[in-house]
């Protein structure tokens, strides 16, 4: 599957329909893409000006590492998917004698176990896409400084996304010390991304008074 | 122009590409039609089960207003970029005698008034596509609410782009009158996004708590 290949029309049609995929873990990896174009489009037209030369060459590496985290970001769109469907397989195991019982239940909980790393990995993901984002802001083409706050957005957007789907899977994962593992890390990410959309509020207010 | 037809893909690339079009704004209304799918989803559903019967009938009627939702998305993401562009040739206006010049800033006005109401058509609809959001995050099917969540991470997101999108426009008009219009119409807007994502919160507790 490369959904990445349909049209925005065509996807908007498939996570619309009856479907339970794709949903919203692959909407959220959608959103992260975006918002690493916006970035790559501020570097882009950042690069080749004068009067940002300095930051020349910070700019060429943002332009690769956001080319990189789109093709990241399309990868777990399509595994969402995969996952997904894979924990609802697993609940259609057969399920009457004890052994049948204990296999599917394991079978399961392995799935939940996949199905959460992937919209977690699209946290630690966009909690380091804001660090590019603040690059953007701060050193990037101060007339597209609108872009780089709709970049802003979107990482906020994916991040809580992500959050949200690691939620529901670790409800239903058994594996205390996989949970607790989980729930730490994601908590250390959260505390990184907030931090950064502080630091972005910051920069946003002294352009706006300059 | 419909880049609603782009791949995923060729958008982002289109996005990120150093030409300046499409920019955060056509973005912004994308994600609003990601977000209008999600709440199209949840809909689709949550219609044909006997535990969610009672509210059939407004989740039908919440199909048909998303279906209606995206259209107007996909017409603002593509009137975005025409607006962007009419504004760059208004500044290439021959720029020598007075009248030339005072025809240039006339037009230039002209364009940047329509560019503001472009993202500002975008956080109108939003700000109405959260009603919807609650509607289903309320009454729609509880096995979905992590993608009613994503939609409203979605709404949030959209509307801050076109609020971010209309003020940079605002910066640039002289008319007063026409500037605290918008603004004072945005406040209210926001005011009522605010107040329905703060309800949101409170459906999301309760369902955590239960």
């Amino acid at each position: 599957m490369s959904y990445e290949k349909e049209s925005i029309k065509e996807f908007c049609n498939l996570v619309a329909s009856g479907n339970p995929t794709p949903g919203g873990g692959s909407v959220g990896a959608v959103v992260g893409a975006l918002g690493a174009s916006l970035v790559e489009m501020v570097a882009n037209l950042t690069i080749g000006k004068k009067k940002y030369e300095e930051w020349e060459a910070e700019m060429e590496k943002i332009v690769e590492r956001m080319e990189a985290f789109r093709e990241k970001a399309f990868g777990i769109m399509n595994k969402d998917i995969e996952a997904f469907n894979k924990v609802m397989e697993c609940y259609k195991l057969p399920n009457s004698s004890e052994e049948e019982k204990r296999f599917r239940k394991e079978k399961i909980q392995e799935a939940l176990k996949e199905a959460a790393d992937v919209p977690f990995e699209l946290c630690r993901l966009t909690s380091n896409l804001v660090d590019d984002v603040l690059l953007v802001a701060k050193y990037g083409n101060k007339n597209l400084f609108s872009d780089a706050q709709a970049a802003c957005e979107l990482c906020r957007a994916a991040f809580n996304i992500g959050k949200a789907n690691v939620n529901i899977n670790l409800k239903l994962i058994k594996d205390e010390s996989f949970k607790k593992t989980l729930s730490d890390e994601l908590e250390e990410l959260e505390a990184k991304l907030n931090y950064s959309l502080k630091v972005f509020e910051e920069i946003a207010s002294s352009i706006q008074r300059s």
